[in-house]
């Protein structure tokens, strides 16, 4: 999704990411964003998801002090940019307000952030949070002044009464559970946190509640998608784990170059897969290291088939592997990348074209140590006829 | 915990679990009911959870036609038992109402159930409720005519208006999450489920709420361990297994024969396991297959230590073999026995000591193709002093 023309009115967007839990409910001493899930804290999964949109100018990290240390290590070593650390309050509502102050405070200080007009809060322990969603609160906020993401809830809600038995049960459809990430037209959140009583800032919960209560705001309810939910238990730690595995496996990028052939190639592929993983982007370019939009596309994902039909495919590929390694994406999980090369049977002799897998052969040997794992595919075919089934069906 | 005192004023219980949903929010076609975790259908679980109870006399479960063969292939396959399949309705108040109509109807039938006092409703996707939970919700249902276990909530419940915006959020700490297992006093369900509207029966989803309405009975609400939720999307078959996974490691059960030595190196294992995994169980017994209530409290566990000082242990541990077999609960995962022989050194050479092992190890590659794993462990000790960290940490 390109937000470019909805949000060029000016908009400046920023994120705060509340991250001072203590984790209680995960029964464990680590505080869950700390948790690691497949080698790496669950935190920078969030952030990652945050800082890959190029429209949010800052995100604003606030953790307890005596996780300052840690969360520069993780902000170090997982390469996270545009990144401030603000040290927590007691209670969440509190911290929150110190990740807003910093916003006006930083006039004074050595990095000094742009105040936003638009400013999203986010949990550090949702770390599913997609670009669509996060545009629509946005725009939602700019609109009406607060917005939230929402669930339809899972379970009834009940009243109890004094002596702990049923009062009386909420009608399901009537009820939202409300979600993260919030949005909030800057000034009016800031207003609230200001006005706010220190019985809300010690035991309130709710953001929107806030605007509403001392703004006179109605957020506006935008009905999120369910990987929004807040990884709670321990047992949501596994949960995680195999939706990222699933994320990782489901999103596959076909580059081909600019011959008839291979955008046709890559059309048909294109479609064979896209009934069978969640995610395929297309693309037909010729690959240059120094195209910085290109970068940030193919920068995010993890599978890619690359289609080509010249004598010598072979630049093309390092071109690839470059920017995959620019983008330093394969420090966390191993990118897959299918090098398909097919060649009209005349044109090229069976021995030239062994030749070739050999190179690829010994250029993948090299670049498995940085993680990315090349494997090529030389396809001879005699008649214009595409079997993809074939290719795919494992 | 044994119920008897409490249970044995004669209340008869009786378990209603409906598994007719379709499973949409998983995403896939099979209902999440029959999804299979670590190679076993999730209601298999549940039902196990029930059936191990021994004072629950039968278990109803409700399934669409097209299940029906399903369910009775799980029953045959998982040897459960005292079940009843009842076909389900097109909602999920119409199939609890079929399953408690079996226990009036069935007087007509091959196979007479006897209408319990206290019925339990539970969810074919809560397959991690414990007997606690069961009989605190019994007990109070028996008490009040209602029961069900509650949660806190996880997120702030906000009410809507008609433009889709923010109306007002509930006080979090005012409300909570209905979960199962719920139970009733037979006569009261069954006479709101006769009183029930067919606008209730078609979209209602709280039994609770039937009785509170229909029969006037406030239930009590009960707090329950997270353990209960409810598996509803995909990413919760993933966090299920970790579940098990957990359970099956975290159990524990030390048995000793009856000389003082033995009894008292149990206790000292015991003690320091307690600390290191969440369940140990210590018996001093002598095993013999024939004790039926033996055989229900060894064959719950999947971990077993078994510490002998006899000259000759070999018959103790063929009997638990035996006693294990016989629970067919290797059927689904590995059971781990490990026998623990120490003598007196004065009393026995090494040669026979390495004798004695070799004879386990002989008849542990037999029963290992029953999926019970037997490992021996011969201490040959001089003085009476037991370090016991050094045995369990690894």
């Amino acid at each position: 999704m390109e937000p470019g023309p909805l949000l060029s009115g000016g908009a400046s967007v920023a994120a705060v990411l509340p991250a001072g839990g203590s984790g209680e409910r995960l029964g464990g001493a680590t505080p869950k964003q700390f948790c690691a899930v497949l080698g790496r804290p669950l935190i920078s999964y969030t952030v990652r998801a945050l800082e890959r949109i190029n429209w949010i100018s800052d995100i604003v990290v606030v953790v307890s002090l005596e996780n300052i240390e840690t969360m520069k290590s993780i902000i170090e070593k997982y390469c996270h940019k545009r990144i401030t650390i603000v040290e927590g309050g007691l209670t969440r509502h509190r911290s929150i307000f110190n990740g807003l102050k910093i916003f006006l405070e930083s006039k004074l200080s050595s990095c000094p952030l742009q105040k936003p007009e638009v400013v999203i809060i986010h949990d550090a322990v949702r770390p599913f949070v997609e670009e669509d969603i996060l545009l629509k609160v946005v725009l939602a906020a700019k609109e009406h002044g607060a917005a939230g993401a929402v669930r339809p809830l899972v379970s009834t809600v009940v009243a109890s009464s004094a002596d702990g038995s049923l009062d009386h049960s909420l009608e399901r459809a009537r009820y939202r559970a409300s979600e993260m990430p919030q949005a909030f037209i800057f000034d009016i959140i800031y207003e609230a946190y200001c006005q706010c009583s220190d019985y809300d800032l010690d035991y309130g919960t709710e953001c929107l509640h806030l605007a509403l209560k001392y703004c006179k705001t109605n957020a506006k309810l935008i009905e999120g998608p369910p990987d929004l939910w807040k990884v709670t238990y321990k047992r949501d730690l596994y949960a995680a784990e195999s939706v990222i595995k699933d994320k990782l496996s489901q999103q596959v990028c076909v580059t081909t170059d600019m011959k008839e052939d291979s955008v046709q190639l890559g059309f048909l592929l294109h479609e064979t897969l896209k009934n069978q993983v969640n995610q395929v982007k297309s693309i037909s370019v010729f690959l240059c290291k120094n195209d910085h939009s290109l970068q940030s596309i193919l920068g995010q994902c993890y599978n890619f088939i690359c289609i080509n039909d010249k004598r010598s495919h072979f630049q093309e590929i390092q071109e690839l592997v470059d920017i995959l390694e620019h983008a330093s994406i394969s420090v966390l999980h191993p990118v897959v990348l299918i090098s398909v090369h097919f060649n009209v049977s005349e044109n090229m002799s069976f021995s030239s074209g062994m030749e070739e897998l050999a190179g690829i052969k010994e250029f993948a040997r090299e670049v498995k140590k940085k993680n990315i794992l090349v494997y090529g595919l030389l396809i001879r075919y005699e008649k214009k006829f595409w079997c993809m089934e074939a290719i795919w069906s494992r």
